[in-house]
């Protein structure tokens, strides 16, 4: 047997450190829907926003799944559904390209899962999905972190070879507290301080403890980057793509508009998931899908068709 | 004895009312600083930035200067001194204007005082005066609210005819949780529900409740301005001058940087306090002063002299 070696140690001592990053961030440049200039942008940044991906009508039909799913969700007790943690909104649904047939079809739509696969240079599969509603005056703020240290460490994704892509479905303003990036920090790995608590999946999805950057490799990310801190701004349609270890966060929605969005985490087939490196168990198949792993096939259907699925 | 007409009556009933303010915005618009455009801006938006105002050497002596002040009152235990909720960094320090020599000096500075005055039309005097410190990572979001509101029901201040300048000594961006205002919510006022506890400023100073504006006012504010939030962004020796009624708040700062600022509420001296709207007792000096009120007389200092008082 394999022996297992652990490319991104975190959580294992007193002290935080940061490390450079040992993978490649573009796994294969030149095919697929993103120009060099897209690419580059990505490969230098840790992000690329694409400015309305999709269109009035689509992003339409996309809100109106959305405040089905919700809609349905409202009275339903289960870990996939994410409430604030003041309140009884719902903030996120889990598993949505599971048990929803519309975003299945969209979490396979080529118009998205193409450039995943140009970025990662391989066929992927959907790691973990959810929609996400950041509503007015209640959304809280969300504390920088790199998605991959939490994804390895109590996931077992062995390397960096993952993109998130988040679909935004409400115009995103400076004022109703957009994802912030720091540009170029998934270069670098943050190796946290501390342990990894059981189950800590329960609390960390409301407010993250462990695996928390500390404030010394922060402002140290921050300065490589020039003191900027870019926040994903745009029109509704608009498609973010980040990668999985680019620092981020968000603030507060103090603004009346609420925020919401539909979040896939795309990884590569050859990226699947092993025991996690905290030697915990592993956190449940709505976080991180290992049942049934398959390529996804990309699918052409019409978005707006679905128009009248959900009237 | 003149009855006491309250002309903005708030946290008496069940539930929020907005009405029209009853004040000019503008009480004199020719005479000073400001030339039309920058008036004309206040009016309509309830605030106007002036850009570096302050040049870099004077802003260098006003930061070593709130240092200065900060570390002497780092273990001072007094009203006056607030921190942070959740930790013991010290985020505002009040009364600069009468305990601390540069801050007395700055506080009466023609190149404020002056527009002050052209904006109330009248002498002013200093209502309250703090500096503010909103550290990195740590640095609080503070919820929407018209300080007029609190000045009227807690402290009697009987008209809107105020105008608080904030002196920003570091460069405000997007991302480390600048002031927003919603531009125009000056011309209304939001009658909040509910009453105004015993010494309730002990509390509301770190997070207020009473006196907050509800949901429903706020987004038809933010409709009135066309769905626009705007951000006190600008680089450090920037002066906000913002009117007493004018609706604003802040995120949390996430970033690495503190947003540092001197703050100084001028009030016309014509518009002097009277006995709190609440029927309370009224709020300690620090917070309103009332003892010997005479308008400032304008001073001309060189800043920059200041440089070697505190090193």
């Amino acid at each position: 047997m394999q022996e297992k070696v652990d490319l991104y140690p975190s959580r294992v001592k007193e002290t935080a450190t940061i490390m450079e990053r040992k993978d490649p961030i573009v796994y294969s440049r030149e095919k697929g829907p993103l120009d060099r200039e897209e690419v580059a942008f990505y490969e230098a940044n840790g992000y690329v926003m694409l400015e309305r991906l999709f269109q009035e009508d689509e992003v339409q039909v996309m809100a109106n799944q959305l405040d089905e799913v919700m809609k349905q969700n409202q009275e339903r007790d289960s870990d996939e559904v994410i409430k604030e943690p003041d309140s009884n909104e719902i903030r996120s649904v889990f598993e949505v390209h599971k048990d929803n047939g519309f975003f299945e079809m969209l979490s396979k739509h080529e118009r998205i899962v193409a450039i995943a696969e140009q970025l990662l240079g391989s066929q992927v599969y959907i790691n973990q999905s959810r929609i996400n509603f950041k509503p007015g005056f209640k959304g809280k703020e969300f504390f920088w972190h790199s998605d991959f240290e939490t994804w390895h460490v109590e996931d077992g994704m062995p390397n960096m070879r993952a993109v998130s892509c988040s679909i935004i479905l409400t115009d995103n303003y400076e004022f109703n507290g957009p994802l912030m990036l720091i540009p170029g920090s998934h270069k670098w790995y943050v190796s946290c301080a501390g342990t990894t608590p059981d189950n800590h999946y329960k609390s960390s999805l409301k407010q993250q403890v462990a695996g928390t950057p500390d404030h010394t490799s922060l402002q140290w990310l921050t300065e490589q980057a020039g003191g900027r801190i870019d926040r994903a701004t745009g029109p509704a349609g608009s498609v973010l793509f980040f990668e999985c270890n680019t620092m981020h966060g968000s603030n507060a929605n103090l603004s009346p508009y609420p925020r919401s969005n539909v979040f896939f985490v795309f990884n590569s087939i050859e990226n699947q998931l092993q025991a996690p490196y905290s030697g915990k168990q592993p956190r449940p198949e709505f976080l991180a899908n290992r049942d049934s792993i398959t390529p996804i096939q990309p699918v052409k259907d019409s978005i707006a068709q679905h128009a009248h699925a959900t009237k």
